[in-house]
């Protein structure tokens, strides 16, 4: 028997603990949506904001903009000292240009935890961003949100890493999704063969919980990798893509879905363990817990400008 | 008659400069190129570069490494004191993961110009580093190699903006040359046309030479921009662009191809005014003025480490 794993029932326990730190703030939380398509899945996305940060009791103000006023509405939020956390809806220019977009917003208000700021703290598995632990990194929403939905399958091992000796097969190693949750996982005890089209990679944990995962080449294929793992997780938006099928997976293997497309075939459900067939509603809570977190920090250290060095040209 | 540029002789007088300024240095320059491919463009351009530094004068230390070990080499050298520039042959991975190996690169010894923090800089038109205007900002080294073709070309204005009233066409939007090369020209006074297979774009210079120029979005086609062009630069590095024709441009247009294919038909010659058929050889140079300018930045400020702080993730 698999059982299938709502992550908007998940997300529910999450939004309800973060609705009771929102309500003992000096102020209420606001957030701000930069949306350049009027329609589409970006703008069902700000929906879903929209609708979450009501749940919780957050502000949250659309901003329209045109793909070539996005920047200078970023940069406005940033500005705002009424603005707590900034969430843009990708893709913009669909080019590299997004990921000089993704640096504009303010790491501070980075909700999303996308900014090359956030990214370099993870790949480094630098948890905090003071030596006294008192300021927390950010970790960027999705891969977050696919790390909650393995320990609420009860993945979680009882002591040391949480991952320590697991295997994890993870499809998709793009900047935004799957690399950083393959070096989280691994950060976390897990070995991990992560495929693209570019090929196989393999992460394995740092010999200390403070260490940084190592990368190497592997050359293991699919098959190999899905025979060893415990966890597979597919994000391949393609229809193309062969599903992952029952005969592939370890019996009980834990299988979560975060592509918008079907990536694993239903004859897994009966062999996997546990199946989390999306992990949307949980992505935007993670946001939410992220705004949370940058908040916090910034009442702890006097400064709604944190990360601002990593934004600033001017320098005297 | 149509004058063909040739980027080599104008290269030779740049380093004929840079070779007389690097001998009153204190310490010998010293710069590392980083190389993953053993074979390709990629090794032929680090090839360029060592002898373009036995050239002036500078040290040149090539470190190969594979794919993965890249970000490590970057990051030695960015610590140590005795490197004053480094230079990476991309494509390393040929995906968004080249962006982050950009910015991995100490903002301080990025010879190449290509750190979202002198991209920002550049597209916010902002030349110096600090309020005195001692530190001067640093271009990428392949649209300020083409800028400087242009002031060979004789095409700068004698006061005012260089490219004041001037319409400008470019031929490629990318985040390493194109755009930032377009803003540079809008930047210099010129209106710019930019083409890309995502369509057209304008940039239009501020209204004060300190302002950072403005973009629009245009209906305008490539024959009506092409028709209004003083100056037509391309870069498509793909054999099924339409060649620019003599039709099609103007009499006496200035024609820069910075393609490594060729995007000009041989007719221009005779209509076009002067023809600059590739620019490689000044891209070099101008890592090389960079890397002179980012010593004497940091002579002038007392340390290497500057812009350090948009590499630190950590804050006490």
């Amino acid at each position: 028997m698999t059982t299938v794993i709502d992550a908007t029932a998940q997300a529910a326990k999450f939004k309800q603990e973060i609705r009771a730190q929102l309500a003992t703030l000096p102020e209420r939380l606001t957030l701000v949506g930069v949306l350049a398509a009027e329609r589409g899945p970006s703008a069902t996305y700000a929906k879903y904001a929209q609708k979450a940060c009501e749940e919780v009791g957050a502000l949250f103000r659309l901003r329209h903009a045109t793909r070539l006023d996005v920047e200078s509405v970023i940069r406005e939020a940033n500005e705002d000292p009424s603005v707590h956390g900034i969430m843009v809806y990708y893709p913009v220019f669909a080019t590299e240009r997004d990921v000089y977009l993704r640096d504009s917003v303010d790491p501070a208000k980075d909700i999303e935890g996308l900014h090359s700021y956030w990214a370099r703290s993870l790949y480094q598995n630098r948890r905090y961003l003071d030596s006294q632990r008192h300021l927390k990194a950010i970790l960027p929403c999705t891969p977050l949100a696919i790390v909650k939905m393995i320990e609420a399958a009860g993945a979680f091992a009882r002591s040391g890493r949480p991952l320590e000796g697991r295997t994890a097969v993870v499809f998709n190693r793009s900047e935004v999704v799957g690399r950083p949750l393959a070096s989280m996982l691994a950060h976390d005890g897990a070995t991990v063969y992560s495929f693209d089209i570019d090929g196989p990679l393999m992460m394995t944990p740092a010999s200390t919980p403070e260490g940084a995962h190592r990368v190497s080449e592997t050359s293991i294929d699919r098959a190999g990798a899905l025979a060893r793992a415990d966890i597979v997780i597919t994000g391949v938006p393609s229809p193309s893509f062969e599903l992952v099928s029952a005969s592939e997976i370890r019996p009980g293997a834990l299988c979560i879905n975060f592509s918008t497309y079907r990536n694993f075939a239903p004859d897994i459900e009966g062999k996997a363990g546990a199946f989390v067939p999306r992990v949307g509603p949980m992505t935007v809570t993670m946001a939410l817990r992220n705004a949370l977190r940058l908040f916090q920090n910034a009442r702890t250290s006097g400064s709604l400008r944190l990360g601002a060095d990593a934004m600033s040209g001017e320098r005297d």
